[in-house]
């Protein structure tokens, strides 16, 4: 009995050492486990890996991968938004898939096929709505940020009593929306103040295949470029009888139209300061708008087709990268001088361009030599390069709260 | 010995058990002990208590309190700005003390107190540097933002040999900083890219007493307002030559000089689109300028004098609070007609007013009734009210993507 005591009473006093320890390695284990990451979330992001139907989560306070998720299915044309409280990634994908990422326990957390092929979102002023448009069938999809639940369905049918391929979705202040109809040559606008009955406004004769939008990151403009014709088209949301007019009517006139390698992409950076910097489609330049007259102020001749052109956060410099062939390139326009001050060679197949919060570094995706680069935009200096699988988008959480995004 | 080896098995055997029970339970509590909450930051805010030296971490998606951290000092005057993941808040008080807050744990992580009277901070384009504005000793100092480590102390002696307050300190891109010296009447433009040898340009007799000065949120210009004559001065930081002239000279010329009750504040949140607002010292006015030519377009007349003058980030409309004794009224500006379309009544002493990410709505603090009123932006209504202890400063975290704030 007394050894027996003595050995249970010890095997007893040897608990309390074993628990602390396991328990001290499982609790962590547990927070990582149960409850995801505790960190801040200003400083994260995705990169699409389009090939893999995955996204990196990613973080640019020391530029590093901190997870991959798999299982979004065609990737090949994606575009991201965030939730309110940028813990949530959105990621519609070209086959109308509709992710939900939780970028703190890298988690997909829920998916859903939207439509049979789509080209991207937008979110609405309050985080809570999204907003996917869609190629097939045609038109825009309202849900509920939270469950991903369908709110609204919104037929994109024009004046022509056809179907329209939808583009250049953008979010406006207000809960609305304004996107645009390509075959219809029509911009709507979408009040979503009640998502679950919508109000369309339609504006018509806008243009020729309007192929993508903006919404300026004022809150103030909506921009829609037109592949069949010259110019874009612009609505502005303030105008006490809203209409749509065109501006930069004349760029390229009565020069040879040229083989457009790679549709651009237009979004809210393209407004800066007091300008407008725009891809001009088929040409080798970037059309140059005075934000207020819409005038053509100059176009600065650049390496190849524009793709993106994007405004740093300071507005004092503009990156663009190039259609194939000249997709290995980057450059640097300075606003003052609208010239061109840099010229890169960071990898081939540049396919995006990310600014950190507050443009103190550019993530670039090169496509075909597998990596993200992060370039110093002061130095131009490379600061990091990252492995991907045939990166495209990427995407960080400060696009939350910036209207345009 | 066999019932002795059936009792230290059988105890043995009953360890797995207790363990994982125990593990469980404290595997979560040591999440929450140890981790901090697991959650995005993205609608994370601090509301600074004037009267008890302590912050209320709130957040913006259901309008709520999540916590309340003590011990920052002295509180009656203070601002804040964010680390680069948005997890931590840093709080300049006026007694010269600089605090790091947690806003996931909930601590107070770290304070020093850098000076003997201090009235803010701004935090460099890469979120890595803090600076902070002091009144005396008059001058700014440059911390680690992770260690709070003193990385340079900038004396302001002005070209009148004496030392000055400084005031209106903003970042601009480029790890840059500008302030104001308040009786040398200069401004600094401080270059911060390496923090341990900052260089200094200096702009001298730029008008009498700058209060306060503001760094455009496009990163281009500096804006201090003058309290000893009429006008301001403004520095164009993409000018060849670098120099100081001053904007809006005659705003009210020729009228009886008015007690100042409060000095307005000036911030990024002025310029807006083609426009400036900005408060006009000593009037019940709101001064609007042209952001090109910078020449007055229009005085909207006010129900008091102005203190914060505040576009929604959609640039619609401008929001505005007064000095006692018309301190507890709100008016709205309608940007496009420059005319009042709304008066708010929501507290006594509102002290303060900030915009929800994308602008839905604006949180408002009324000291003398504890309170933080949440106004819908849209429809004016009232969602949520709540308890405070003399708020009066409410930060949000998407300050961090953003220059001038």
């Amino acid at each position: 009995m007394t050894s027996k005591n003595i050995q249970s009473t010890s095997s007893l006093r040897r608990l309390p050492g074993a628990l602390s320890i396991l328990v001290a390695a499982l609790a962590l284990a547990g927070c990582a486990a149960t409850g995801g990451a505790v960190r801040g979330t200003g400083d994260l992001g995705v990169v699409i890996e389009r090939a893999t139907g995955s996204v990196q989560i990613v973080e640019n306070s020391t530029d590093t991968s901190l997870a991959q998720v798999k299982g979004l299915g065609d990737l090949s044309h994606a575009s991201v938004v965030f939730s309110r409280d940028t813990r949530y990634a959105y990621v519609f994908g070209r086959d109308g898939g509709l992710s939900k990422v939780d970028m703190l326990t890298h988690k997909l957390v829920k998916r859903v096929i939207q439509a049979g092929n789509s080209i991207g979102g937008a979110v609405s002023t309050d985080g809570r709505i999204l907003a996917a448009q869609n190629y097939e069938p045609g038109g825009v999809k309202l849900f509920d940020a939270d469950t991903l639940e369908l709110l609204a369905d919104i037929p994109a049918v024009g004046a022509d009593g056809k179907p329209s391929k939808v583009v250049g979705l953008a979010d406006l202040p207000g809960q609305r929306f304004a996107y645009s109809l390509f075959e219809a040559g029509e911009i709507w606008m979408l009040d979503a103040s009640n998502p679950r009955q919508p109000k369309v406004t339609k504006f018509h004769n806008v243009g020729k295949q309007p192929y993508d939008g903006l919404g300026s990151s004022n809150g103030r403009y909506y921009i829609a470029g037109l592949y069949g014709e010259d110019g874009l088209a612009m609505l502005d949301t303030w105008a006490k009888d809203l209409q749509v007019r065109r501006i930069l009517p004349d760029y390229g006139k009565g020069r040879e139209k040229q083989p457009v390698y790679k549709m651009p992409h237009l979004r809210g950076w393209a407004i800066s300061g007091d300008y407008a910097f725009l891809p001009a489609i088929g040409h080798k330049q970037v059309l140059v708008a005075d934000n207020r007259s819409w005038n053509q102020v100059t176009a600065v001749p650049v390496y190849g087709q524009p793709v993106f052109v994007m405004a740093e956060p300071s507005g004092r410099k503009v990156w663009v990268n190039f259609a194939f062939p000249h997709n290995d390139t980057l450059q640097v326009i300075d606003v003052p001088s609208m010239k061109v001050v840099q010229t890169l060679k960071p990898g081939k197949a540049i396919l995006h361009m990310e600014f950190s919060p507050k443009g103190d570094e550019i993530w670039v995706s090169s496509r075909d030599e597998n990596k993200v680069v992060v370039i110093d935009t002061q130095s131009y200096t490379t600061r990091k390069v990252l492995p991907a699988e045939s990166p495209s988008g990427i995407f960080f959480t400060w696009r939350a709260s910036r209207m345009g995004m």
